[in-house]
Parts: structure tokens; C-alpha cells; sequence
């Protein structure tokens, strides 16, 4: 298949080596001429082009964007889109975005897909190969995209071992927005307190270990990605600020007054919610012998 | 050396584990028998005796107990403590637990020490020989501790591989507060919210990915522990809830009000303190040969 990749930083690059493993044609699409130099040394791509070209040759395209930008290139996308052939973006935020298509004539040629596969780190020489093996991916609104369209996508992601969910856009965006776009926020809000520039905690780098490595790990995402993805997920997002920041003066309350019982029962539920997900995220996964590269599917 | 380790959970084992592969004798006391029974099962105690016998023998008791415990335990063990043995404690707070000691006779035998190695886990069957090894340990107002203790404490704690710093304990409790005990509060503030039960986000489990796991790693440490050191340094700790909780509605401001460029300065912030973690925890370590059973000294 003849894919375009619009965006050849991380998520793009890693698709686009997957895709490449499993045989198929990757063009890169950059406003950036450095990152299409560097995504075609490590074999993100296998060549680039200028965006209509790009688009109207491809039987598929994907948006690897900010969501600021994949609002802005959708439509022009499917403005230009051949026949029988499907866009799909990869955006964290999906009902802005499939609000925006709804009312294009060829909206059943896009399918709204969020990979659950970030890491904290950023473009095409972050790229990996396995970035979304086995992660979880979702296709939002999928009623609204043709059965033709659905099918290409989900081809391409249990090709390359996602496992793919469907949900409603703005369920999606709410329940994203407590399991990611919290702990982003948080960890912003952590990382850029101004006390690690104080003369008062000169020793916070010597000091700092693997419990506050891991509370700041994702303070070293990019803004380019977050300021939009907080845009669009304001409601949402600010709900659960509210609800977080309520948490710590009860919690907080507890601590001034020396409420050991009810501060145990909080610290309880958050060991059982831990446990859930630890659990979760290692449970044992079925072995799936890898055919190299030739076309596995997995679900 | 005769060592004797009170309470013999994660902590307590793990340092009995290293100070066996130096060749010392380690006693285990521990008010929980099944606790003991675990030790010695793993190989973190030789044997296990009642307190009273168990502190006179020693040549070094290591309190190995929440720092409520330690507060309570410190002048017991002085009172009966043998000339020229030591006590040191492994508390994350140090400024009460000084503080309650200093007015004992025999203060000069007790060496205020904190080991920057603490996991999420607990437990006697969650020790590691390896649990110290390169970690950071702080020895706290060492100018009130008699030579020779400190250099009995100074030999333990550097033949384990342990990388020493002196601080005063106040300074300690402050800067700590912030690199650790700040983390640990939100992280159960995160984790326990009450969205994670509500039906609306009942598929929470199923989305939450790696960003959301470290974000509430620390949300499974044991309320038994952390408690205590919550009500020792609260002084501090409400001081930066407080500055936190600021923080977050600065930033909540920012995305209500779409104020990008501030947004992104702090962004920018936190992106250049997660990478002086960062540096520091990854940079290169020195190489230095495993010599087994023998003694090796490290600095």
C-alpha cells in the first residue's frame, strides 16, 4: 500500500518503520526539511514529497501532527483525497477534531484514531520500530467512517500488533483527559515549580531520586504537542484539575490535623488503584511468534 | 561486626542482605514473627533475639522501623546501648528524630543517617542485596555524633557502595520535603481520586498507559510508612503543598485563558529541570570491580 505520513517526527517515524518492516511504500510529508533528512537516515520513510502530491497519490494518509495542526490539515486533506482511499490521524484529543470533519462531504474517508504509545521523548531520531507493538489504539466515531475506510486502518494497525478499541469521541475525551491529560498537566505543574531554582533547595539535583524521577518523567514532553492538546480538551481538563486540586486540600487538611484513619482510607484506595493497573499493564500476553517481515495479524 | 537490624521489612532486609556479603553477623528483632521468619528465610538475618539482648550484644543497631517508630525506639535503645557501639536510623525525616535525641547522654552514639534507596514496594520477600548499592545516604548533624561512631557508621555505609553527604537536619527535612515528600503527597492525592470508581470512566483501567503508571508508581507505597513522615515534616510539606497548589492554578489559568507563551515558559521550565534529573541519575558511572565477599570500599 501506498502510505503518506504528514509529520516525520516520533509517532510518525516509528509508524512509518513498522509500515516499511511490513512492506509497504512510505512517503514522508515535512514543513521541516531537517526531520525529512533524519527520518530518511534511520528509515522512517522511504522518500518525501510536497503535500498534494503526497496526499493525492496515497491510498492512505496519517496525520502525526500536533492536534493543532490535524485540525488545520484535515479538511484540506480530504479536499484533495483520491477515491477508495483513507486519512486517519493520531491526535490525543478527538472531539474537536471529528467535530471539524463531520461536515465534509467525504467524512467517511477519515477514520479518528489515538494510539495509546507516547513516551516523553520527541522526534524522528526517538523513533523505534516497536513504539506501538502491543499498545492499545482507539478509533473514535468509527459509525461515521465507511466500512472500505475502517477496513485500511484496521489492516494497518493489527499489522502492526495494536490492539484496537472503539469509543465515542467525547468519551474518549473525557476519560483521556483523567488518564493522560492529568498527569501531564501535573507533572508540568510539578516539574516547573520555582523552588528547584531557589538558593534554599540548591541540593534538589543530588537529592532528587527515582520517586521524583518518575513523578516529573513526563515534564520533559514537548509544548509543541501539549499546549494544543490542552486546548482542546479545556472542559474536560480544567473538571479534573478542580477535582485533583480538592483532593489535595483534603488530603492536605488531614495532614495539619493529624487525621490518621481517613488519610490511611485515601492512601489505601491509591495502593488498590496502583495494583490495578500495574496489574494490567504486566499481566502475561500470549505469545505471538514474529514472521519477520511478512504480514502478522494480532487482536 | 555484631550487627543488630530492627524490623526486618524491605528496608531492613536489603541492608542485612549486604552487610552478610561483607561478613557480618546480622541479628534481627521485629515485633511481627512472621516478619522474622521471612528474613531468615532470604538470607537477610543470621538469627533473631528479643530486643533487650538483641541491642546489648551489638556493636551497631540499625532501626530499620517508620520514623514514628524510630522516635520511639531511639532513646530505649541509647538507654541500654553497650560503650562504643552506635545506633544510626534509616528515617526519611530527620529534624524530630534528632531533635529527640539530643538531650539523651549518650547522643553521641547515634548517627542520624537517611539512604536515598527507598522503593515502592515493602516487605521482607521485596529485599535486595543490591537494594543501597550507589544510592545516595545522608548522614544529618554529624558534628553531634563522636568520631568513632561516625567512622563505624562511615565504614558500614561505604563498604555497601554508598555515596555519603553530610547535611544539617533541618535543611535536610526542608529540601526533602521537596524532592521527595512532595511527590509522594500528590502522587496519592492522584491516585486516590474518587473518578477512578465513577462510572463515567469506567474503562480507565483498560486506557491508562505508561504515562498515567509513573505518575501514581509512588501511589503504592505503604501508608504505614509514609504517614509518619507526613505528621514529622509537615512544616515544610504544607509550605509546598501550598506553593504546588499555586502553581496549579496558575497553570489552570493559562489553558482556560489560552495564554500560550506563559504556558510554554513553563513548560520550557520543567522540560530543563526533568533533564538535570535526568543527567545526573543516567551520567556515567566509574567502574569499579566486584571483589564478592571481600570489602569494598567506594566514595
Amino acid at each position: 500500500m501506498k502510505v503518506t505520513i504528514i509529520g516525520t517526527g516520533l509517532m510518525g517515524c516509528s509508524l512509518g518503520m513498522a509500515l516499511k518492516k511490513n512492506g509497504h511504500h512510505v512517503t514522508g510529508v515535512d514543513q521541516n526539511p531537517v526531520h525529512l533528512e533524519k527520518a530518511l537516515f534511520i528509515g522512517g520513510i522511504d522518500d518525501y514529497k510536497e503535500f498534494d502530491d503526497a496526499v493525492k497519490e496515497a491510498s492512505l494518509v496519517v496525520l502525526c501532527v500536533p492536534v493543532d495542526a490535524v485540525k488545520n490539515l484535515l479538511l484540506p486533506v480530504l479536499d484533495i483525497l483520491s477515491p477508495g482511499a483513507v486519512v486517519m490521524d493520531m491526535g490525543s484529543t478527538k472531539a474537536e477534531i471529528c467535530s471539524a470533519a463531520n461536515n465534509h462531504p467525504k467524512r467517511e474517508q477519515y477514520v479518528a484514531v489515538h494510539p495509546m504509545a507516547g513516551v516523553e521523548h520527541s522526534g524522528p531520531m526517538a523513533a523505534h520500530v516497536d513504539l506501538y507493538f502491543q499498545a492499545r489504539v482507539i478509533i473514535c466515531d468509527a459509525q461515521k467512517s465507511s466500512t472500505p475506510s475502517l477496513n485500511i486502518v484496521l489492516e494497518i494497525l493489527q499489522e502492526i500488533r495494536m490492539k484496537v478499541i472503539f469509543m465515542d469521541s467525547e468519551d474518549h475525551d473525557r476519560q483521556l483527559a483523567l488518564v493522560s491529560h492529568l498527569p501531564q498537566f501535573i507533572a508540568y505543574a510539578l516539574a516547573s515549580l520555582n523552588d528547584f531554582s531557589s538558593e534554599d533547595n540548591k541540593d534538589w539535583v543530588q537529592l532528587g531520586g527515582g520517586g521524583l524521577q518518575s513523578s516529573i518523567r513526563l515534564g520533559k514532553s514537548a509544548a509543541e504537542m501539549w499546549i494544543p492538546i490542552f486546548d482542546q480538551n479545556k472542559g474536560h481538563l480544567i473538571e479534573y484539575i478542580d477535582k485533583y486540586m480538592a483532593k489535595l486540600s483534603d488530603l492536605k487538611i488531614m495532614v495539619q490535623n493529624n487525621q490518621h484513619i481517613e488519610m490511611n482510607d485515601n492512601i489505601k484506595t491509591a495502593n488498590t488503584n496502583y495494583e490495578k493497573l500495574n496489574y494490567r499493564n504486566n499481566k502475561p500476553r500470549p505469545f505471538v511468534p514474529d514472521k519477520g517481515a511478512s504480514r502478522v495479524f494480532y487482536s
